[in-house]
């Protein structure tokens, strides 16, 4: 089992360097249905993430029926006109559509959640930061990201919802805090430019993060 | 720029899991330096992480100050002292006393912060959810952790600290929120098991993560 650390070459971290370029927020996607072992692979590789006190908070939801998907999307919706009220600018019109397209044809929706007080770990490292345990749960959602990406999947991020109306209409346990909500498919488009740059919304400044010296 | 996506084989994707399953949470560091262009390296690579609206959150603070980061480790043993107390267990303290080398030892030390309103980005995504700014910037920990694994170097979290008491001793913006502060530096020891699965404080559980179905 522990043969030592696998090496690591130049040929690698070039390669990773590119999954990170090329990890998209997805928004479009084909409808080809994901295949349930790829799906299942990807679940194994959040399993590798960190987590605080090895307590592997994170749960998984997977989201098929149609009438729970409809309550999500009413929530998008209802949580999308409230934002965009207070927004003048049109291409925030152009953005929402975007993700509404995402929640009417991705294949695969999850979402993700994570467990407040989980027994494993027994605590260790969480008692002055429990945000730890939603941290570790943000980890495994990115390792899966990452995973899908090399598989040629995309995922994409629905943050404009209501936490609660989410779990409500999931019937997820009250002990557990909602993370996130997940498109994954097949993209319809491949780019390195984030779509926000793509449709003029934001450009990515920090490509050289300043770091603050103390 | 947009010569079509990379082609991530069947190769590449073991050599991805293999890196999934050997970062680790390092908590002993030779104490050798961390070269400055490979610090800066894995910042570029922090910089392409996933963020809401495209905000790029993410807060880097390089603390080589040893008064400073004699106040975290104060922290530290602070809270770690009032995490012992409800802990019976004689393993807390030996996982305890590895995290405080951690401390001593790793040549390199960061906190990271989210802003908790970022100009950049314009709000996008993040009306309903505000924690998506620190999600954003645990990713970008995480996208740092596997780049700096990639490279042989070990990055160790420490979350036993009082948030409050750390941002004091770093004086860093109160309007950033305080997500983690980190050890980086060269491992002693290279495991593809947890620490504290080696230490029998916990085993990983969910090889195979069980998915609700909704």
């Amino acid at each position: 089992m522990n043969a030592g650390p696998p090496d690591f070459d130049e040929k690698f971290r070039k390669k990773l360097g590119e999954l990170f370029r090329w990890r998209r927020d997805v928004r479009s996607f084909r409808s080809d249905p994901v295949p349930d072992a790829l799906f299942t692979g990807l679940l194994d590789y959040a399993a590798l993430a960190p987590s605080v006190g090895l307590s592997q908070p994170w749960r998984f939801i997977r989201v098929d029926d149609p009438a729970r998907r409809a309550k999500v999307r009413a929530s998008f919706e209802a949580c999308n006109a409230a934002a965009l009220a207070g927004q003048a600018d049109a291409r925030a019109q152009a953005y929402a559509r975007l993700k509404l397209a995402g929640l009417d044809d991705a294949p695969c929706q999850i979402a993700v959640c994570a467990e407040q007080n989980p027994a494993q770990g027994h605590g260790l490292g969480r008692q002055t930061m429990p945000e730890t345990t939603r941290y570790s749960a943000v980890m495994a959602i990115h390792t899966l990201w990452l995973a899908a990406r090399a598989q040629g999947l995309g995922v994409g991020w629905v943050s404009i919802l209501d936490p609660a109306d989410v779990m409500a209409a999931l019937d997820v346990d009250a002990n557990w805090d909602f993370i996130g909500y997940f498109c994954i498919g097949y993209p319809k488009t491949e780019s390195d430019a984030p779509e926000l740059e793509r449709l003029g919304w934001e450009r990515r400044r920090a490509q050289k993060i300043e770091v603050l010296r103390r």
